[in-house]
């Protein structure tokens, strides 16, 4: 019979026999190579690429044409062109194994594993866990007493901590009698909000955990905390597996829209990831997974429909409609969570269908609901969410910023993986820039790539693409030193090599061809500079429109949270005209408030309530429907739409804003 | 490499290679080779008895001898010889495997499936289930309205329902929008006690059913009833699995104590089991197995322990402690029991440690604690369970009667299972005896074996053994016709070869070697009766008890509740004194009460409560603490202990009773 054709892929070596017709971005999955892959298989980001080697196979003892794929289609060959593409490079997203094929993954293809920067910060939380031990004593059981351990156990509760505890989990009942015999009547119990025995252990036995969760769609960071002290004993981070579905959420609704398994597939996927973060942080912390009797979990809305395997569909269209916008409480078990068997978990509730827990914990770790000053809080991602507000009123919005400032519909994005451009410094005289690389110290300027040079001077990472907060830098460098004009466009009057066009589309050479790990320079482009305006600009509209609802020009604070906030420099994103113009010593970045938020709540469960009250409080501004977002959108595209508006950034506003724009039309490339 | 060796299975052929060192009745088990075992291996029941086939295996080319078990011992050889076995005979529970063999497992070895005689009895319940179904529209999602779907549910719920519905299962989560969306905002929802929405079906579409299970040591019986109407749509029953680890309770209990996997298999077991019952029934009723929303069971504490998952150990001695006595609701899934996913089943309350949710549910279906009679309520097994009351008060206990009336401890006995004597009469003349099995309508007189004989009157059965009934008449035919006194012994002065001694032990041919499936006579003989003597007594005892401590000499009515008790003839019983005198016309057999509990629970919610109620109020009186239980004790060991105690069958006592005992002393065997 005849094989299934052989795949193998290069650098890593992984070989399989894969179905005829298997698009070779799902081999790769198949065989845990992990390729790029932000627009799902839609044909629109390019990341994909990989290159075909041919005439290396011996099949039927003769060397044969290694490279058999599907026919490529004009779709893809036009992408790839505009990719400036090698001629054997094909997208893994389309093209299908037809027989043996050997492929190479290009570096700027590969899926990294993130360096993840979220770290538990240190916030004082009054500890009122939901779950909490009691040490009781029973009677024993005596011949011609007829009431069943449980019920032994349940008027001790009554007896020595006046609880009336009805529940008790079928998993716990199982070992109880072995436990109560073991413990010589004496047992150490965990209840979960008083209702529900949850864990006994024999003789007195103290020590329970909680995990706090925030599900990014990149990033899922997990904070293991001791339940009785409150300490972080354990902070563990993955990537989000499902970014193989798609890089962005939309990407993944798609997914979940066009494959009938896509949402089981998703959501094992995350569970997988869950269940070894939980493994990793109890080894970490030297516990056992069973001594986790809790749990909490944010994430964006469709994060938390994944989590609990509901088809995020809705969400991919108007009105968004959530299945639950309410708190719940799931047993772990029922999510396939190998916490204690018998814990709960409980999922923060959402505002509306974009605005998901992720901002709900954020509000609860910033308590703006609770200042007297008007704060503003922004959390950047391909959905931006903004809050604003104080005591007595808090209104929420979210703005589709596109996937622009998580490094994607960039030309050269990337996430912020090694070698990924994160710092960006151009001269305003001689227009040369510098830069610096995530995993590499030193500036571009300053690489040592000499082999004699001592170990620890040698530059270990080339540039391998910009990610978020290098494209903000970039592109306000750009518009600092004048290179490109308030709208926009590139200047086509300055004495400088690292400008370049294309018809009218200019481009900015960022790095050298000897700076990049391929060996071909990195551009910013007329159309990345374009993107980051357009996100930008609705970016700013969300705040805008928020404080137009709000009656107010100008706010008291702004407040950066999420990681894209933590690494973007508030003056450049100030410059760029991201939010409203503010007193630039009260732009805080906060990090992982989402995270905090799950944090507080795991730790205190009175706050649980707080963020049911606060979720169904706040206002939600629906973005799309409301009349004057177009008008603010179309107002911002410029950079900085008014110069007036940031009197903070006085200083660093170039001087040639007004400058004449070239009015040559050159000719369109093809 | 050596290969395992390979045991054979005659009459079925089954083959398969076990590990060396296997018993040959786990060989059986694993290959579904059911063979006969009530002791579990103790050694004291020599019903596993299979013979030994020699000379038939080639192997390594050579004809090599079939006959591989490990050595005899001497405790088996010398039951088998009890038991007149042949020379190849073994027992399966401790002949192992040591290389190939072949095995005739003979017909009296074979655990058949029983003929199951439990039907759900047609009775007046009135209809309020705890799950019902309720038809809503809901206000569709729209932009700018941000509750979720389930918030939406629960407005209209709220709404056209005036029903606070606080949970929803996340397995109905997962399909909400799909399932609202496809009925165009209208649904029909699945309430469990109003309080948590577990199915929601699109548009109109009623139909839900319950299970109510009575799980028995023997038979696991399931009723399943349309929700809506009451009625049984279904009845199916099964052999309970566990039979093969230990025919009675204790055996199961020490199969548990003495193996570290007993619980989790005898668990695995019966769900096993009863998830084919639930696809069976389904199937009979034609309706999906996610179409039953609830379910009910009962059973004995060993068994509910076992179908909870609980090791039963602490049954196995004093105080008899229970995991837990009182009602519980636990998802289905929680057991892997596949109905409804988002199902509860309902465990009913027990008494105390040897008086089970049956038995709560059969006074739930007579109701004795409604009455102004005194009721006895009598269900006999290897433990009868005994109630006494009336609607002012109520005492139960439980009585160690042994398996005898279960055929077990017998040496003849075997379960009621086809060719199982049930039916026995003997002339007072001539001693002769006739009898009636299972399978067969007709007397044993008027078998036809002719070949030639039409079809139809040919007879099917031969005689394998006798079953409780059986035993129970036997022993009552031969008191009423002056064969054994009324201190149970054999008179050895009768005109009848039917009697024969072995020393001073009499018994009492009931079949002859012709009318048997092994070509031996099955004989009574002393020790079944000093067994049937042993057991009535401990019944006997029990009721006195009760009736001692209510302070009652007689009762009102005598209810006979379970498969004993529709079998076996109320006249026998009474004759041999298996409880206290009553008009005939005043004792009833019921048959499965306890079903019929669980099926009033099932349909009509209130009742689970009193059941809990009932469960509560009752007055266990322990058996084994209680002085006067011994004297009870030993005065009921005669046949019937006192004469003047049964008015009711004066006509039916011997004129024998006072007859002579032989005196002569007889040389006792071996």
């Amino acid at each position: 019979m005849e094989q299934n054709p052989l795949v193998i892929f290069m650098p890593s070596g992984r070989r399989a026999r894969v179905a005829t017709g298997t698009p070779l971005l799902d081999a790769a999955r198949e065989m845990g190579v992990e390729i790029e892959s932000i627009c799902g298989g839609k044909l629109t980001c390019g990341k994909c690429r990989v290159l075909v080697e041919h005439g290396r196979f011996e099949k039927h003892g003769i060397l044969s044409d290694g490279g058999h794929l599907s026919a490529e289609s004009s779709e893809e060959r036009q992408l790839l062109d505009r990719k400036k593409s090698e001629a054997n490079a094909r997208l893994s997203c389309v093209a299908c194994v037809t027989d043996d094929v050997l492929i190479e993954v290009p570096p700027e293809s590969r899926a990294q594993k993130q360096i993840i920067r979220k770290h538990a910060t240190d916030r004082v939380i009054e500890l009122d866990p939901a779950v909490r031990q009691v040490y009781v004593e029973l009677e024993s059981a005596e011949l011609g007493e007829h009431r069943g351990d449980w019920g032994r156990l349940q008027a001790a509760l009554k007896e020595q901590w006046n609880l009336d505890v009805p529940h008790i989990d079928i998993n716990t009942l199982r070992d109880l009698q072995k436990n109560i015999r073991k413990g010589k009547w004496a047992v150490t119990v965990s209840l979960w909000h008083d209702r529900e025995v949850i864990e006994v252990r024999p003789a007195y036995d103290e020590g329970i955990y909680g995990l706090a969760v925030d599900i990014g769609s990149t990033t899922v960071a997990g904070y293991l905390c001791n339940l009785q002290t409150g300490e972080v004993v354990a902070t563990e981070s993955v990537m989000n597996p499902q970014i193989t579905y798609g890089e962005d959420l939309m990407s993944r609704v798609s997914y979940a829209m066009m494959h009938d398994d896509g949402t089981k597939k998703m959501h094992g996927a995350i569970i997988k990831s869950l269940n070894r973060l939980i493994a990793d942080a109890a080894r970490q912390a030297e516990i056992s997974v069973s001594q986790i009797v809790d749990a909490v979990f944010v994430g964006n809305t469709t994060m938390i429909h994944l989590l609990l395997g509901i088809d995020p569909s809705e969400l991919g269209g108007a009105p968004f409609a959530l299945a639950n916008r309410d708190s719940m409480d799931i047993k772990a078990r029922d999510l396939k969570l190998k916490l204690n068997p018998a814990a709960y978990v409980h999922i923060m509730p959402a505002e509306a269908g974009h605005v998901g827990a992720d901002n709900v914990a954020a509000l609860l770790a910033e308590e703006p609901y609770q200042q007297d000053e008007t704060i503003l809080m922004v959390d950047v991602g391909t959905n931006a969410e903004i809050t604003l507000g104080n005591q007595a009123w808090m209104l929420s919005a979210s703005s589709p910023t596109g996937p622009a400032f998580e490094g994607a519909q960039i030309a050269y994005g990337m996430r912020a993986a090694p070698g990924a451009i994160e710092r960006v410094r151009i001269d305003p005289t001689t227009f040369e820039g510098k830069f610096r690389v995530i995993g590499e110290e030193k500036w571009s300027q300053e690489w040592n790539f000499a082999t004699d040079a001592p170990l620890d001077e040698q530059t270990q990472h080339r540039a391998a693409g910009i990610c978020g907060s290098g494209i903000i830098e970039a592109v306000a460098e750009l518009f600092r030193v004048g290179i490109i004009t308030g709208d926009g466009r590139f200047r086509d009057d300055l004495p400088t090599d690292r400008v370049t066009f294309d018809g009218p589309r200019g481009s900015y050479v960022l790095a050298t061809a000897e700076q990049t790990t391929n060996g071909e320079p990195i551009l910013v482009t007329q159309d990345d500079v374009r993107n980051i305006q357009l996100g930008k600009a609705a970016l700013y509209a969300g705040c805008k429109l928020l404080m137009n609802r709000a009656g107010i020009t100008s706010v008291d604070r702004v407040v950066l949270a999420g990681a894209f906030g933590s690494y973007i420099d508030p003056q450049y994103a100030m410059l760029l005209g991201l939010f409203p113009d503010c007193e630039l010593s009260c732009v805080n970045a906060v990090g992982n408030a989402a995270g905090d938020g799950a944090r507080i709540a795991l730790l205190n469960h009175h706050k649980r309530d707080e963020a049911q009250r606060v979720a169904h409080w706040i206002t939600y501004v629906e973005t799309a429907v409301d009349p004057s977002f177009q008008d603010e959108f179309v107002g911002a595209i410029h950079i900085p739409h008014k110069t007036d508006e940031f009197p903070h950034l006085k200083g660093l506003l170039p001087d040639v804003e007004s400058a004449e724009l070239p009015t040559r039309r050159r000719r369109r490339r093809r």
